[in-house]
């Protein structure tokens, strides 16, 4: 039986490799749904070869270049819609059997809370999601039968490592991180690296986003929140380990002292196939992990003095309610600050710890609430940026 | 509910850490039989501890040095009994829900299948037993309805990694060898090595006779047609990959290239517990694997150039019937006149070559085949021992 699935983010990182491992799965898949921002060529070029029923973009502007595009090659364009909106339809398309959520940031919260209370078994590379909201997602999955599979290599690994296990039996879960550029660097070499030093991810090549979140350390912490909603574990009981070469993509613990470890190569193909196809595996022309040509594989603690990031992200796991949600605003805002060039590197630590300084946790009752404190910490965050810019080494040195 | 557990070959480094799993698990497990060798006095600690209902030894003489030591101690003896019936005894005691097979070489192997044909669970440490007759083996356990449990790290890593993975998924087995002490020597220093040298295990610590065939990379070619049949898998499934840390005891490949490993420090405790708690875990007092401590894990491809005995192992498996069964006896005796330096390391894979070459493979048609071919097999290999004692270099630079 063929499988319906419904891409939000189709133009980014993840959304281009979902495409590549539907057509290498075959006839069992089939694009019904595409949901892209501003990226109407690439768009273009998706709908002319998978076809799909729908596809959304970020407004009427790229609504009409699109449709010029199609029309310039003759391809039968689908209905092309704006905006959240948008988006929440291709998230709960009628035909889609599965929903891959690959928007960066907090533009896919919405769309994928919707898809899970229509009852769509959602595979999740939107990390934010989860931060901002895990308890409403993860109520809504269970209150609509719905299936939360993870995409991002660590959970992915993680939920393999746990096929075969009873939560109970299990002591500990151990996200690794490859450290991102600037693992072996000074903390002033950190605060005055450059964009495009930032940018040089070692080991997986993935958006500006998340490379600069791998940079300060904070894509961990995100995921290690992540993993709490995911596999329903305590804060205690996440750690991250250090791996430069992204071979073991994560592991657990077991209560006898057994590790149980998930190990590929660095490509984002495995992660989504699985997901796809989960409960079954299917038979990867991708190349196989080999041991022997890398020779040695290293580990190390985390710094959390280099990296603050990933203690700010544990400080908000542990308060919970609103926390994480304003911590990962602040960090939105702060990491385009950085991408702009307007605050270095460092100082993105600096603008999350001054936003969840003065945030006011309270309970995540709703979607409004989390909305509302999104936008204000955004302001907040905003307002930090300013006060670093124009007086740029105000909050130099500054705890975090 | 209290398990009864006996054990075939208790004094032995298997044996002996059987037992204090045993005392660190508590109240559930019992020990109600145990067999051993010649080591009196350990015998009779064992039994002052543990107090089981029968005892083997090897023979009278053994028999009444024990009766000796218990006397002496004033500690109740319980019923001893000799020979390979005594080892029987052990393994069907009507008490032992679970059997440990720990004794070293040929001598396990009727009493393992005793054990099998009675229906009881086996944890198999004993590797030559399934060497030899693996298809008698396990076509005893389907028909008893006895569970075959691995307790060599590697075929108890294997376990694992499959626990969560149906077999048809699987693409191949991949079991990692320390590479042993000579792993970075020249054929000509294998060659010079003495018996204090090649019984310095780098990584584990275990009896004389495994820690050879560790520098010999024979116990990897073992463990190869052990993993064939404790898991159904082809000689083109099963892999070996050369790991000096024995951190990750062994892997397996997915259809669709994702590897899950399983790690632990390198106490064979884990995999006791393991196979004796199996379908649970329980929580273990054992110090946790610290990645961070250790820093990095290598990996290489095995040399068959330079460890011959590997790639005679991989023939006998694919030859099957008698051939495994007659390469295992002509290890023994060449380890063993290796140990007493009659012939030296190299030689032990030239005794092995020139008794498969003689040999005629047959089908395994019942234990009284195994037991001839195993006895013969000795006979040749001594005789080939006698020719190389006598004309040292005789053989010296033959292919195998």
């Amino acid at each position: 039986m063929t499988k319906g699935i419904a891409i939000l983010g189709s133009t980014g990182s993840i959304g281009c490799n979902t495409l590549r491992v539907v057509e290498a799965l075959g006839e069992s898949f089939r694009v019904v749904a595409l949901g892209a921002g501003r990226n109407a060529l690439k768009l273009a070029e998706q709908i002319t070869r998978h076809q799909p029923e729908i596809v959304a973009v970020e407004n009427d502007e790229c609504a009409a270049q699109l449709d010029k595009l199609l029309h310039e090659r003759k391809v039968k364009a689908p209905r092309i819609l704006t905006g959240e909106a948008g988006l929440c339809n291709v998230a709960t398309h009628e035909e889609a059997d599965q929903v891959v959520s690959a928007t960066v940031g907090a533009v896919g919260f919405v769309p994928t809370l919707r898809a899970l209370e229509a009852g769509k078994r959602v595979a999740l590379a939107n990390k934010e999601t989860l931060v901002m909201a895990g308890e409403l997602m993860t109520r809504a999955a269970a209150k609509y039968g719905a299936e939360l599979l993870p995409i991002d290599s660590e959970h992915n690994a993680l939920h393999q490592c746990l096929r075969g296990e009873k939560r109970a039996e299990v002591r500990r879960l151990v996200l690794t991180a490859s450290g991102g550029p600037f693992r072996l660097k000074s903390l002033e070499e950190i605060e005055a690296a450059t964009v495009s030093e930032a940018l040089q991810h070692p080991t997986w090549n993935m958006g500006a986003k998340v490379t600069i979140d791998s940079a300060t350390l904070m894509n961990k912490g995100l995921e290690v929140i992540e993993a709490r909603w995911l596999f329903g574990f305590d804060a205690d009981q996440i750690d991250v380990l250090v791996h430069p070469e992204s071979i073991v993509h994560s592991m657990i613990e077991l209560v006898d002292g057994s590790v149980i470890s998930q190990m590929g190569t660095a490509d984002m193909r495995h992660a989504i196939q699985y997901a796809l196809t989960y409960p079954l595996r299917q038979t990867s022309a991708l190349a196989p992990l080999d041991l022997t040509k890398l020779g040695a594989l290293h580990f190390e603690a985390p710094d959390i003095k280099r990296f603050p990031c990933l203690a700010l992200a544990y400080r908000a796991l542990r308060e919970g309610g609103t926390l994480p949600a304003a911590m990962n605003a602040a960090n939105e805002e702060a990491v385009r600050a950085f991408l702009d060039e307007r605050i270095n590197l460092a100082d993105v630590s600096r603008v999350i710890a001054d936003v969840m300084n003065k945030h006011v946790t309270k309970p995540v009752d709703d979607l409004a609430t989390i909305i509302k404190v999104d936008l204000e910490a955004r302001q907040e965050a905003q307002h930090t940026i300013q006060n670093l810019t124009q007086t740029p080494r105000a909050l130099a040195g500054q705890s975090v």
